[in-house]
């Protein structure tokens, strides 16, 4: 056995991927800890994130050697490789916010727990599904923000650009500040809740069916598997296969083997 | 070929169409600089806008010519055609707020995608399948617009007259604004809450059913489309397939194709 | 035929049951109009109040003289009976609260309009499949409510009494002024969030089963209905018809009619 | 019949458990009254207080001396054991606050009601289903409350900790609070909205989802359960039993009985 296929077997093995996982939710509590500013600076939990850094370095660099180019064949891998890759811009003096990015890490529990894999894959391969509908929302959603812009920008600050616009009519979408933004605009001109009463009910309608064009296709896909007979299916069967018998019994050419072919082949016969 | 059907032939092309959906674009996205002070008055943009809406004209024309008197019978023709007209209306002066309409020629987009065309039919089609729960959420909402306009008008600007009311609940509806609209009637009235807990779980409760109604449309559309047979269902045909062909082996006048007449008609047979 | 006779064909005719929809739709309009103070008194509309409840008065009475004792039998009888009984009440002087009451007429909409006759039926009929869970959301919610009022009391005169803790919780599952009702109490309490995110999960996760109850048993009912066989279902038939009709040429004593009886009885006969 | 089993019979009786059902209720009427400062130290209710747990802690007494050890294999045993026991902790002086546990007695209608016993297993039970999505969105809120306490904590005292991030994201998540929370932070970060927009399309996305698969898994649950055959299945069963009779009669050693063997067994039989 290769050197190569030894690490293979390493990073595959269940052992390696439990550790890779303890040591990433060890992280997550570190980075957590590091909020607080006494343990900020920290020289213990700052050697402690060094060693975590190598680790997954160390993982990475495992992976790309047992793999080789093939590893950038998996988007999982592309997603591991650039979140640790990232953790390696320098964050010193000004920079200090990019030191938000080692949270990411966290997220590197997604793509190591099998489960949580499989709910992302899943999520991700719904939204093309959805993309129709995802696309007339955001027209409908850009043609409210620029005549909002247009209409209520003159007497609202809500409102006074594209971008404030598009941040009012986010949150009137999650339902929140129906009042407290569109109150001061109706002092000025008597319409304009009734025009956003027009935005309420079709933004609404909208994300209902988004919604429902989510679920319906998460039931089909789940109607796709077979299911099991159920027991009538399976009595029809069964009382074909007793039909079958019974002729394969008095026509002795018959095939007695039921029709999917699970039986040896009927042998060749004269009539 | 005549000179219509050329023209038919071109606007129907997919260059003509693509061409048509990325002019909609570029309008949507100078409409949104076209908010910013800076542009609104640029000559620059301003020949822009003439140019897209030559090109819009000039391909309103060339379908009423390519279709004549047919283009009206199609709702998303009338939908093209208006929007044109309406970039047509004079907006200077007092009528600036006019200008606001030339935003809906993003909206352009619905009619040409037909990715697009096909969610907004099915969308319209589901409407008149909710009609019924529609209207009992719009009586249920007027009886509590004009009864709260009766009870708490007298204590709160909210609920002041049938518009205000209708604003008020909208918003309850919506989950904004419980305790910043009723808690100043409470004051005065100790039943407000009651009154209005009533509101929100029968609005709730028609709202959640206005919803299952849309699901379940949704679904029951989407059993009607013809399934796949199952396994066992395709088991079942085979074992049936392969009973008649042994009859028909035996019984030498027996029908050889299948019971769906997708073979040769029997030939007529003397027993 | 007999003058009961005659006044039920009447009460029963389209004509008869449009003209009613016709004077509600009218009478919704008026008591609009009436919560404005210009026309709170004007002598034109209260002449047409009076009116339009001599029509409902006859109507009723004419139902009753027609179908005798039996009128009560039905519960959207005794609804119109009610409602029109409730507008005979005194409402002067210090009874005005009561003239709200005559808003309840607009609801004879939902027993007069048939489709509306049948949502609101269905509506009913979904209350029963959703008892446990509502009861379930009743105890939790009452046993939040009462340990609110025992911790938060002292410290907030949301959760004071009984009372306002059942608005605060209420506002809360209608996810309105989480911020406004407990950030006064965090303040005494650090607690207090975590007690209250407890009942934003419970509450959330039981209210979203209540929908699921909902939106099941109307799939259920729905799936009772007896589908159309499906394209497959509809071959397996056709060929076991063609079985049997070879079967019952050769065998010239076997039934000819379909399995389920829809032929003549298949006569005697000897061996 | 030993008392052993006297016990047993007793308080599985219909009698028994109706009346501490009644108990139950009328124990949570009690503690809500005692909410009220003027009923809090009323004699009668101390007096009533201790009948009632004299009550409940006799019914656990007959119920453990009935099924001995064996009490403690059922999860809802456990649950009204604990409930019975906490009601014995003292709660005077500096530990008033624990009086607030009396409150979970009124749970115990949820062990005592059978309908609601159901129910709450239900949902306990679809708990395993949801699980991966539920980490999944709890690993996305740990991500954007680290994140968010590292970014806006200097600027706003609702992201100070990770304590206070939790709370504002979990407001967010619940949709209250958006200009409140965010509105602070953007005068000082531009980019603020930008970043909790990604917050509210993402949670929102992945709450969808758990949702989704809640409604899928129930669904799923529910067409597990056998359904009755359909009216076109019915047909193809009884077609099926025509064809064997008749084949059963001319080939005298067919057997007679369906093919699920609800008949008599065929016969040996000599050819």
């Amino acid at each position: 056995m290769k050197l190569r296929d030894r690490v293979r077997t390493l990073v595959e093995s269940r052992g390696f991927q439990g550790t890779i996982i303890a040591v990433i939710i060890l992280n997550a509590i570190l980075i957590g800890l590091q909020t607080y500013p006494s343990f900020e600076t920290s020289p213990l939990l700052l050697a402690f994130d060094a060693v975590i850094l190598s680790i997954f370095t160390a993982e990475i660099l495992l992976r790309l050697y047992a793999y080789g180019w093939r590893f950038f064949t998996g988007a999982w891998n592309w997603f591991d490789f650039l979140i640790v890759v990232v953790s390696f811009i320098p964050s010193g003096g000004s920079l200090q916010v990019l030191r938000v990015l080692r949270v990411l890490r966290v997220l590197r529990l997604l793509s190591s727990v099998p489960s949580l894999r499989k709910v992302v894959n899943a999520l991700i391969a719904s939204i093309p599904g959805i993309a129709s509908i995802g696309a007339l929302l955001v027209i409908i959603m850009y043609v409210f923000i620029v005549a909002c812009t247009m209409l209520f920008g003159p007497y609202s600050s809500d409102f006074r650009d594209l971008g404030a616009s598009t941040v009012s009519l986010f949150r009137l979408l999650l339902g929140d500040g129906w009042g407290q933004l569109i109150d001061p605009v109706q002092e000025q001109l008597p319409w304009a809740w009734t025009f956003m009463m027009l935005y309420g009910v079709i933004s609404t309608f909208v994300v209902l069916n988004l919604f429902i064009a989510v679920t319906t296709q998460a039931l089909q896909q789940q109607s796709q598997e077979e299911p099991e007979p159920s027991k009538v299916e399976q009595r029809v069967l069964d009382e074909l296969t007793l039909l079958r018998k019974e002729i394969a019994r008095t026509h002795s050419d018959f095939p007695e083997g039921d029709a999917e072919g699970n039986s040896e082949p009927a042998p060749a016969h004269d009539q």
